[in-house]
């Protein structure tokens, strides 16, 4: 449990000073402005007086027990330090000194001198190179962190890997007079990991949404697992910095971390439930929404405005997200008639035109929140001049009482009327500027709603032979080599994936008995490592039609390409299907993501391709078929039969458990599979594997 | 010329009230309190003090001339009202009072009235519905609308339908600190139009920027026009309300408009060089930026950030908004190197680090503008506690001064440092709360760039023939109907189009000539209106190898589809190309539009489909095929040859003279047409084509 660094009973800060720009200094500052519950200890070797307060010369002058210290003294003397802090019996200690790892291989060396010192006295380190951390619970009001925004309770918790980024995602839940829960920039995560502060978050009851930002994965598996448990219960909003190639670069250049982490960092949001974002802002305004509003039971939207244009957004945004509008039954309809002003139009957006007064505002909430077949509110208003602003706050805020489902407030207004705005949020209403961030609010709501309610299911217990895969991944293991596509066919077939009949030719003699047992027509390939484009280099010739067909192909292909490690292999020529590709790699600290598309033109010009964590239950299997965009073809488009949807399932499958049970398989690629319409298996008819 | 309108030298507003919630009240109210540089006369029947003003009793009393009035009485006394505004010479009246075409066939008749009453005597009519028009030129300072937003002296000028979108622009402008030049938001627009008034700010020297919302076209060539004339000069931003057809629908049900106006709207904004936005806020933001800031020369950008986060955000943004990293000189990066700390980081973005001072960010600023592959900089600063937050904005003004490479910059702070912001934007820096705020502000800037700097060129001149198409179209116009086939391919041919061989099949005995004339293989077709889907019906039949089985074929179609409106075509099989969709479609007020894309999926499942104003140019030509997301097939895959692009932009072109000279071609759709590779034309193997 993390209670020691989110809840200490006493702080002591190391590398206090005077000089009111130093770290030490503004995190004294900090704690005691911020009113922290306990005592907060001085250390400085020089001892001197820090905001009024006398500083020790060491952390074990200090007269009571200390749960945590915040270190920011030059980094060569933290494991001393660390060791002195041992003595003293204090569980955690935030560094905010640098020059740790992020520095190079010399930083590294002194970054494992010092969790080395930490452990030996039972102490967590968190960071170092980090802020720290700060938790708003008036309980406890800790502020151990160096940052300037105010510390104000509220029920969003917030854990960042960037401090900027952090900083930025506190500023503006600050701005509209929000606050947080708990909080930290975790920087090098030396020891303390993200997935443990997360956890707490998790089990913390103050806590009702989480927004993190992550540049790079430590432990991936244990963040999934972490954030798995949670979102059941609560919603998780996450930004992953790099999500383009260059990004990617920059967040190397930033932490030292590996690139590409985002393929792998969307299929774990995915699988986890978390809800993503790429936009900084709109996750901000996301989390504001659920700060007070429950998920909606569906997508259905109802809008009510006092102006036309700002409706239309709204409508357009709402449909852009993937919300439906609303049609109102025939009795509200009614209800809406009898309430608003003739002019009023009674459809979906409500416009209660614009000199409707907060009674009409009441009536039409009221009534929307009341209409089985709508899920969501948003009520845009722009105050003309003739409204009594407070009556329309709160009438609108009566109006959503007792209601579940979700409202959130779009106001038009200048600074003379922002206590319209103040009495709203102050009524638990989220309130926007833009009819579009209310809309995408609405939206991220009805996303978390159907992360949390998609089906979860075990991994299921196929059969698969896993004895006959080992041994063929037992003569490759630790020789970072590709397979040969025979061996590569008989480990997706010990796995129960569909391949065509096939038998290795290693000379002319070979043919006979290879066509006998492959039939015509059949396909006759080259078989080596160094042949990697074997199309290119004439080593696949297909349509053979015949034993002299096939005897003429393979003297050619002998002539051109032979050598030691070259065989050839006789193949079944299957007819042609809807092409797929399917693929695993091995993703350090996770295991393996399987990799899905169609192939062509969707994989090669639109990059059409999910990924999903290895292995795959069957939602999870079906989720990640429905994730791309060429899915209608799988469907089936103008009457076509399209494929064979549960077959594909199980394809998946499979490949999701050869791919999880050997973490040796560092990339594997079908390409392509061949799907049929019902009834027929989907066949992978080429393969490359690699074991590393 | 509208300076009556936007530059009146005296105002009366009629229905002047002393009721302080009436818009005659607000209307004196603002063009007073904001400082009307002419007089402004109150007029009411009843007499009485309005604001400390003397009303009179009509306009005719008014001593002196009025250029302008605001109208702001029932309906129905409207036309009455303007009879005495034409008495006394009054040149715009702006009708406020609602109650015209919006309500129904009553209030269309009523409007039809107003407008002839007000033509008789020479005034324009500005809306009715309509909030009114503001100009703060200091020069005039005329506020003659009943908004709240308080009126400051901008460059930015606003033109809108839609009175909440228009205000909403206006007020994030004034909270930004900016203000505008002029503003109208229009209305109905039964006289004086949108294309006039745009016209107008295009010519205004105060006019740097022009946002605009539009919820439909009354007149889209007008606008088109108009449009096309400005953004050579100064840049347009639009917003298309209604793009999805839910939005579309409430667009109608607002202003009683044609749905699906948005393709137009796209196709319009391209052909004018207008810049696009679906979001308000990002077109607001985009709006500030530019009223600074110039077009960059390229699409290279440079970041600079003393925090890691936000600048990976500002990269990811960049790149997703089709922006490049810059890449600095050895020289730069050697002058970085010199004048940044050691721990700083010299590639982009360029992180100065937390502690870096101002000098520090003068010289990283001044460093990147002088780079000469460095298009635009974008400067991040997060206000750290030791930095001196007035020498930042001042050493980052002059570290741009002299550079006309645009410039933003993203500040991290609380409200204790506002003035940070304040004198940033003093120094005509456009300041941002999101790194991706920033990335989009400047992506916008680069789109205005290529839209102003595309080539243009007029219409090729090919050679069609006009009157053999003529004599086709002449003999279904007014008619509404479907060509029969060969006529149809006629039609085309007569543009040049490339077109399979054929001949048209009476009986059984044509037989024989027709497949002389068109060869073996070839394809037999039913061609009659009533059998749409042709193949469903089992009305065409592909693969015809010989005489024999044509005959079959024909007995077997003539036995299942037969009638005194039906005949076969016979035509050539042509070998199978790319295949492509190419189609017109008739739009009222502007002429025609021209679709392009790719058959099969990219059509059905991703819609993929691009549209141009016809006729086009050789370079709209092109644009259109690169707009759509399929155009890299086009241009051929994994060493595949792709199409003859340039033969394709002579078929665009063709259909699209076709479509232009003819806007009796309700609807023309040539699907498919099978596209080659270099020396074959591209031809269209089947074509619907409607004559209203």
């Amino acid at each position: 449990m993390l209670d020691g660094l989110f809840r200490p009973r006493a702080v002591g800060v190391i590398g206090a000073s005077a000089n009111p720009y130093s770290i030490g200094h503004i995190v004294v500052r900090n704690l005691t402005r911020y009113g922290f519950k306990g005592p907060v200890f001085p250390v400085n070797p020089k001892g001197g007086v820090i905001r009024s307060m006398q500083a020790y010369k060491s952390i074990l002058d200090v007269p009571c027990d200390v749960d945590l210290v915040n270190i920011s003294i030059r980094n060569t003397f933290v494991p001393g330090v660390l060791e002195e802090c041992g003595r003293k019996g204090v569980k955690f200690a935030i560094v905010h000194s640098a020059g740790f790892k992020e520095v190079g291989p010399e930083g590294e060396e002194l970054e494992r001198e010092m969790v080395a010192t930490a452990h030996e006295h039972g102490i967590r380190v968190f960071g170092p190179n980090s802020q720290g951390i700060q938790n708003a619970d008036p309980e406890v009001s800790v502020y151990a962190n160096f940052t300037f925004v105010p510390q104000k309770p509220g029920n969003i918790s917030i854990i960042a890997q960037g401090g900027g980024m952090g900083e930025m995602l506190k500023l503006h839940l600050h701005n509209v007079g929000l606050g947080h829960r708990m909080y930290c920039s975790y920087g090098n995560e030396c020891d303390l990991t993200m997935p443990e502060i997360l956890a707490y978050y998790g089990q913390d009851e103050g806590t009702r949404v989480i927004m993190m930002q992550t540049e790079s994965f430590k432990d991936p598996r244990a963040f999934l697992e972490a954030a798995a448990a949670i979102t059941p219960h609560k919603p998780i909003l996450a930004i992953k910095a790099g999500r383009t190639s260059e990004g990617s670069l920059a967040v190397s250049s930033h932490t030292g971390a590996l690139v590409d982490q985002v393929t792998m960092a969307e299929a774990m949001y995915r699988q986890a439930g978390v809800v993503q974002f790429t936009d900084t802002h709109e996750m901000i305004k996301a989390a504001i929404a659920m700060s007070t509003q429950d998920a909606p039971p569906g997508n259905r939207i109802g809008i009510i405005t006092n102006t036309g244009g700002p409706g239309i957004q709204a409508v357009d945004e709402s449909v852009n997200q993937g919300l439906e509008l609303a049609k109102w039954s025939d009795a509200g309809t009614a209800k809406l008639k009898e309430a608003l002003f003739a002019e009023a139009s009674l459809g979906n957006p409500v416009d209660v035109v614009a000199t409707a007064d907060h009674n009409h505002y009441h009536a039409a909430v009221s009534t929307l929140l009341a209409e089985a077949d709508t899920d969501m509110v948003m009520v845009f208003f722009v105050t003309a001049p003739f409204t009594d602003i407070d009556a329309i706050a709160m009438r609108i805020k009566e109006a959503t009482e007792g209601s579940d489902k979700p409202v959130v407030v779009v106001v038009e207004t200048f600074s003379e009327n922002y206590r319209l705005i103040e009495n709203l949020r102050a009524a638990d209403l989220p309130v926007y500027e833009f009819a579009e961030d209310g809309a995408r609010a609405l939206a991220a709501l009805n996303r978390y709603a159907l992360l949390r309610e998609r089906p979860r299911e075990d991994v299921p217990d196929l059969d698969v032979n896993r004895d006959a895969a080992e041994t063929i991944v037992a003569r490759y293991r630790g020789r970072d080599t590709y397979l040969p596509q025979a061996e590569a066919f008989d480990l997706l077939a010990a796995y129960g994936v569909s391949v065509p009949r096939m038998a290795v030719v290693a000379g002319a003699d070979d043919l006979e008995t290879a066509a006998k047992k492959v039939g015509f027509p059949c396909v006759l390939k080259v078989d080596a490592a160094e042949v990697v484009h074997k199309s290119d280099a004439g080593g696949v010739v297909l349509n053979l039609a015949d034993m002299a067909a096939l005897q003429e192909a393979f003297a050619a292909m002998h002539a051109a390409i032979a050598g030691p490690d070259v065989s050839y292999l006789l193949m079944e020529q299957k007819s042609p299907g809807q092409e797929l590709i399917l693929g695993a790699k091995a993703s350090p600290g996770l295991g393996s993501l399987v990799m899905f598309g169609l192939g062509g033109i969707f994989v090669e010009v639109l990059k059409d391709v999910g990924a999903a964590v290895a292995p795959l239950s069957r939602p999870e299997a079906r989720e990640l078929m429905r994730s791309i965009k060429g899915y209608p073809v799988l469907e089936g488009l103008r009457g076509q039969p399209g494929a064979d949807l549960d077959a594909l399932e199980d394809l998946l499958i499979r490949v999701s458990l050869l791919a999880g049970d050997f973490p040796d398989i560092a990339e594997m690629d079908l390409n392509p599979i061949f799907a049929y319409p019902a009834g027929q298996d989907p066949t992978a008819v080429d393969v490359r594997l690699r074991i590393s």
